[in-house]
C-alpha cells in the first residue's frame, strides 16, 4: 500500500505525523504520581485531518494504563481543532492555536459520561523538536473538584 | 504477544470482538446515496473496556470516506455506554441497552466542533449473529435541520 499526499490543507502540520514512543510521568492531587510508557501514532490518509491514537503502560508493571484516540483537524494555517476520547468515559473537543512546532490546545467542551470520573478542564501543550525527532508534551486538568493543574508530561521519540 | 483475558465486567460482550468487513449503504436527504466498503476493529487489553475503531472507503472509488474511533463501557449487564469521535469533528457520547447478542445506543450528547456539519441526535443499533459471524448495524442520525431518520446499514462479516 503506497501513502497518498498529505492533503494541502494540513500539509503545514506534517512535522506531526510519525510514531513516538517514550516517557512520561503524571500526579495529581488526589492520586499516587507514576511514571509510563508511552506510543503515540499520528497518520493520515490524504484527507485533511490526522488520526491521532496514544497507549501507555505503567513503567513498573508494564500493564496498560491509559489510552485515547481522536483527530487533529486544521482551521487555517494558525488554528486547529482536536477531538478526543478515552476509554474512562471522558471526551475532549479542543480548541487551539499552532506556533511554529508547537500547538496550544484548549477544550472548549469536555463530555463525560454518567460512570465517568468529572474532568471539567484540559490544557495540551504539544512541541515538535523536527531537527531532535522529538515530541514533548504537557496535560493540565481540573478534575474531581481540583483546579487546573500539571498532570502529565512527556518526551516521545520518533520512531525509525 | 500473548492476549490478556477479557476483563470479567465486559465478558458477557465478547461476541463483539474481532475484525470485521463488509458493506453498508448510506442516504439522507441532503447527499447522494452511496455504497461504501467498511472494516471494523473491536478489541481489548484486558480491561473493563473494548477499544474500536472503524473505517470505510466508497464502494466504487475506493477513497477513503469516514472513520470513527470510540470505546465501548460496560454498565452493569444490561447497560452500555460508548464515546465516538470522529475526524469531521463530531463527538457522541451514547447510553445504551444490551438485549442478547444486540444493542440500542443513543446519543445523550453530540459536541460539534467549530467547523463541523451540524449534528444533534443520533441512534445506532448494532446486532451480532455470532453462528452466523456476522454484525449488522444502522445509525439513524438528526443533522443539518433535518428530523432524526436512517442515515447508513451495514452487514460485516467476522474475518478469520
Amino acid at each position: 500500500m503506497t501513502s497518498p499526499a498529505i492533503h494541502p490543507d494540513i500539509a503545514h502540520l506534517s512535522w506531526l505525523l510519525g510514531t513516538w514512543a517514550g516517557k512520561g510521568e503524571g500526579e495529581y492531587p488526589t492520586i499516587e504520581s507514576f511514571g509510563y510508557n508511552e506510543e503515540t501514532t499520528i497518520g493520515h490518509v490524504g484527507k485533511p485531518f490526522f488520526a491521532y491514537s496514544q497507549k501507555t503502560k505503567h513503567a513498573e508493571t508494564g500493564l496498560p494504563l491509559h489510552a485515547e484516540v481522536g483527530y487533529f483537524r486544521p482551521v487555517g494555517t494558525t488554528g486547529l481543532e482536536l477531538v478526543v476520547a478515552q476509554p474512562s468515559g471522558i471526551m475532549e473537543s479542543h480548541e487551539g492555536a499552532v506556533d511554529g512546532t508547537s500547538l496550544t490546545l484548549t477544550a472548549v467542551t469536555v463530555v463525560t459520561t454518567a460512570t465517568a470520573k468529572d474532568v471539567t478542564e484540559v490544557v495540551r501543550k504539544i512541541t515538535v523538536d523536527p531537527d531532535a525527532g522529538t515530541l514533548t508534551y504537557t496535560i493540565d486538568m481540573a478534575a474531581v473538584g481540583q483546579p487546573l493543574q500539571h498532570h502529565l508530561a512527556a518526551t516521545l521519540h520518533r520512531k525509525p
